[in-house]
């Protein structure tokens, strides 16, 4: 290669940035097309109902570490980490293509429990699997999974339409998967240094379960459409909290102000963070993979939301101007910034 | 691990007989769901016409080189391989996401050029990219394309509608593709033992091009349907016509009878065959990549496609029970093994 060529590193951009830049010169011809990049899922108008789509890529050591997530798992998670983005359209996923590209080192058993995990997803969730591919790799197992739904038109939610005065749910509780991580790398570390230990997870089982067999909320999106709840901008939690708020903030073209007190945090999380010496709240705003539903809807939706137990309003919509801000358990207020799980990690 | 696991090698089965494996347990509940894994692409009815959808994955060091492919080729070629599915379908594309893994070897001008080539396909064939997944991988470049497209239901071709009588077609040539890889690769041997000597690739750029920057058939697809020629059966030759007939045979139940005489072959794919001291006829067979069409019509549609100096007519579907037979030059008759171009590599 030329030693004049300029060189920029993938780092100095991010994710986001590297996708948004590489991009950036595409554009949305096809009449068809309704949405392109830049939302869970991309939009197809079919002259019926709307196509939404999703893609996602997996790749050992970077997203899963098969030293404590079992075969059957992996494949579970990976189709969830799709049809959470279907379900954030406020749209429902019918179909999914698999594609795998495998080293020698696997063996035929193996993949079968792989796919046992993933005719598991697609029955709870009733979507089939349409195809794929399955290819050699150089080293490891990379899974990509697309995610194929439909939505009507007024159905369907982007994370573009939040405006002043909106509340700012979200469902479940967040950081658990977090620090369900924290605790297997921990743990593997122990058994790889003294094998004799196995590793205790029984009082775990609820972070543990929620990094390792995540569900998505198919139950949410039912639940606010036998409400009439229509959300005004919608986005899965899959990069944290704060990450996610600023997707909205960003497409709605608004600001957010949040109660770091309303922020649903399971107590085996709360405790598990004590224990590594991580702020609880932290790990809710940048850990990642909980795959819970943060959306925004109309003041007047506030009662049926309360109503659901597994619904938390955090907070409201707010100015652009005013930016995307945490009200801390003291009063002071923080500005919210996006560093993600990896960032987390370091 | 237990020792006691029982272990079978993915190599046992084979590409489509681990894909068949896997998913045998699958059921297709999906009401909206018209066809699953077999064919190039999966079908769904949207009520109102079908849409179409296919996905490939490409690892660097198993289905590409970067030490002759450039990048912008190379993204170019991901977008074709999956175009060429939809084509084979009689549908037309509309759409890609493109997923990637990248080690941090790649730098943002990598990708830029990656993406130029993508981009190059997506005005030529006029499809938009809506979506994808950006991500880190351990060891070099994993690209995963997935292309949506749409046809009308009496538009669409399986490969399961050939009948006995029926003529099969094939456009373009065969074999250039593979004869141009073995270029690539012997020229590439030559230049890492003696880095002054520049490869010469200059009286071989057909086939050289064949390889580097194929395209998909979207004129044949044109020219059959402004003539009214709905073939009975179609699928795309990625893997050898060997390969692809023996889908059809097996997906249609039928047999086919093919003159060696008759399979397209360029001068320079014959010349090269040649100098490597190979068969033309087996690279055509058995060599891949050419993304050339393989369809049969009825009788009926002989001369509409005969006018048609790019498609040639290269044999006829038979009974099931006389298997898939080739008739070579000297008139000896031999039957149709699938041995791909992996085997063929070897």
């Amino acid at each position: 290669m030329n030693e004049n060529i300029k060189r920029t590193e993938i780092s100095e951009l991010g994710e986001f940035g590297l996708i948004e830049h590489l991009t950036e010169h595409f554009e949305i011809d096809n009449i068809f097309t309704v949405k392109g990049v830049g939302d869970d899922a991309a939009v197809i108008d079919n002259g019926n109902k709307l196509t939404v789509i999703t893609t996602d890529m997996l790749v050992e050591q970077v997203h899963f570490d098969l030293q404590y997530m079992p075969m059957q798992h992996l494949g579970y998670k990976s189709v969830i980490a799709n049809l959470s983005d279907i379900y954030a359209m406020n749209a429902t996923p019918h179909q999914i293509t698999v594609s795998l590209a495998i080293s020698n080192r696997f063996s035929l058993e193996a993949l079968e429990e792989l796919y046992a995990g993933i005719k598991h997803a697609c029955e709870k969730y009733d979507v089939d699997l349409v195809g794929g591919d399955t290819t050699s790799s150089v080293k490891g197992l990379i899974i990509s999974v697309t995610a194929i739904g439909d939505a009507t038109e007024d159905e369907i939610v982007y994370r573009s339409g939040a405006k002043e005065g909106d509340l700012i749910c979200v469902s479940g509780d967040l950081g658990a998967a977090y620090l369900g991580l924290q605790l297997l790398e921990r743990e593997k570390k122990i058994y790889l240094e003294n094998p004799s230990v196995r590793p205790d997870l029984q009082n775990r089982k609820y972070i543990v379960g929620r990094q390792l067999k995540p569900d998505a909320r198919k139950d949410i999106i039912s639940y606010l459409k036998e409400n009439n709840i229509l959300p005004t901008a919608m986005i899965d939690i899959s990069d944290g909290l704060s990450s996610e708020i600023l997707h909205i903030c960003k497409q709605s073209n608004c600001g957010a102000f949040i109660y770091e007190s309303k922020i649903p945090i399971h107590e085996e999380t709360y405790e598990m963070a004590m224990e590594f010496r991580l702020d609880p709240t932290m790990c809710a705003l940048s850990g990642g993979e909980d795959y819970e539903l943060l959306f925004t809807v109309k003041q007047g939706d506030a009662q049926k939301i309360m109503e659901h137990s597994g619904i938390t309003i955090i907070g409201k919509i707010t100015n652009a101007i005013d930016g995307a801000i945490l009200e801390t358990k003291s009063g002071s207020h923080h500005v919210i910034i996006a560093q993600g799980w990896n960032a987390l990690k370091e």
